[in-house]
């Protein structure tokens, strides 16, 4: 949705233009493959248009951070894939599926690596802090992997630990993105801390839309098969909900939920749908993204730069949460 | 053999003090696990003498980049050790052994960000360099790990692909410890080269030492079971060669061997070498590896400081290589 932004377009020049050695084939094949399957690239954008913000000059200088935060995803998304078991992505084929977890473990390695020679390449100044916030961010990316992966074995998993999880497994790496960007762009500690908040809020309420549009979405529109996630006892912000407010009868249907699948229950979407309802738990996940959503954009508002120059980053909030200001 | 120097003990102080968060538990336990696991700890050690070679007085400033080559080697141990289906390690079981794949990619590849973090507390000055030959050694070490695979599964490997591969895979990394402390200890470009070549050509010859002393080594002090290469048709630089060598009747024999386990072939190992001795391959393995060596030294010598500061790394050197100069 926002290809066309010249900020998209000059990053999606320079990272095209990254080679790859040809041998050893194994290792460098799939991190072409990876990369060749390009999402929509919100997070290299993040950064370009988190340095913009301070300083529209520093565009060509964001381009190597930008690269490294796409690497970093990239590499993230291989050796998850793995973990979860994953056939496909994107679409296509996942890298361990293609080759095989060997390629998949050291291919993801590799790319983790090459993620760290572009930030070798990033304003020699401004190094040392961008490294330190990306081994922060990347810690904390696989600190939220290990809770999402010990949570699939738990049953009593609070609200709040769930908020954590989502927080380190995803959201931190917007923030971190728009703060290198404001770092590069030589934003005060103050107005970084601020765009970093804006990130992280924003991508929690991001996740909690997306566990509602599982649920709420529109068939046509949505990508996924609706009602995924209650189909495969996902712990979303939805389940943890309802789980917490579930009493005697109503606790019993669920418990049944969880253990049929959908051959021993073909109602079992719309069987929770209905329990959901009864127990208001939209209304609660929705009031819950809308705070997420608010504290962010608060946090975009109060950095004291022009208005006018946070408005691609509204903009862009604004088509992630299909809000209309 | 060298932890008594006060270089190791210093390092041994430092990497202790090494904190780690006890949550999410099955991210860091394996961490904690596999430093518990000590080797002989010689890389870090020639960050040390590396600097010290220079600058005595770096030798704290040395600290992180040690630790961060040894978080490097730990790493890769973790995730060499799932792709080799490694069930033990230093006589312990494997990461992925004693917990599970998912625990040791993920912990792995937090390690591997730690070493990251460590090298952001070099001096600032220092940084980018060292970033720059850090993230160069770890790509190597990641293509010489995918060779080394792809090797297995090859007939036709060359001498010549063998060396590049053991260079790739373990001694770019020795070379890239000893350089790492030149930078720190504010050595020239020409002396920062030589060291790393003396570390990669000793590398190399100690790796090549390894494959003889698995055939020809004393079974009361190599520690591992002599002949275990030959049972397990290892592709070492005798089997190398041997194979390039043979011809007609010997290479029946030779694939005879390659085919049978030793309950078909109780004679295996003995019968292999008696075709290592008939082809004089001995002599030629312990010919390389002199050459390498005699390079390495070549290297060391060369270096333009006073040569009494260069004994301890010529006595780590004499031991590893079991010579008496």
């Amino acid at each position: 949705m926002f290809q066309n932004l010249v900020h998209a377009k000059v990053f999606q020049d320079y990272i095209e233009q990254s080679e790859f050695p040809t041998a050893p084939a194994n290792l460098y094949d799939p991190i072409r493959y990876i990369l060749s399957l390009s999402g929509k690239r919100i997070r290299p954008l993040l950064v370009t248009l988190g340095a913009a913000l301070f300083d529209e000059a520093v565009l060509e200088a964001s381009l190597p951070a930008s690269t490294a935060i796409e690497f970093f995803h990239n590499f993230s998304l291989i050796h998850d894939d793995i973990m979860d078991k994953a056939p496909l992505r994107r679409g296509k084929e996942t890298v361990h599926q293609k080759w095989n977890e060997s390629v998949a473990i050291l291919s993801g390695d590799a790319l983790l690596v090459k993620a760290y020679e572009e930030l070798a390449k990033c304003p020699s100044d401004k190094i040392v802090p961008l490294l330190r916030l990306f081994n922060q961010t990347a810690l904390e990316v696989c600190e939220g992997q290990q809770y999402d992966m010990d949570f699939e074995l738990r049953a009593d998993v609070s609200q709040d630990e769930y908020i954590d999880m989502i927080r380190l497994k995803t959201s931190v790496l917007l923030g971190c993105a728009l703060q290198m960007g404001a770092i590069i762009g030589g934003a005060d500690i103050a107005a970084q801390q601020q765009l970093y908040a804006f990130g992280v809020n924003l991508g929690i309420a991001f996740q909690l839309q997306d566990d509602l549009l599982d649920v709420y979405g529109d068939p046509e529109t949505f990508g996924k098969q609706v009602g995924g996630d209650i189909l495969s006892n996902k712990k979303t912000i939805l389940f943890i909900q309802l789980r917490e407010r579930l009493q005697d009868s109503d606790k019993q249907l669920f418990e049944h939920l969880l253990g049929s699948d959908v051959e021993q229950e073909p109602d079992k979407v719309e069987k929770m749908k209905a329990l959901y309802a009864k127990h208001d738990i939209r209304d609660f996940a929705e009031a819950l993204k809308e705070k997420f959503t608010a504290v962010a954009y608060e946090q975009l508002r109060a950095i004291g730069v022009d208005e006018a120059k946070k408005t691609t980053l509204f903009a862009l909030a604004d088509a992630l949460m299909n809000r209309k200001q």
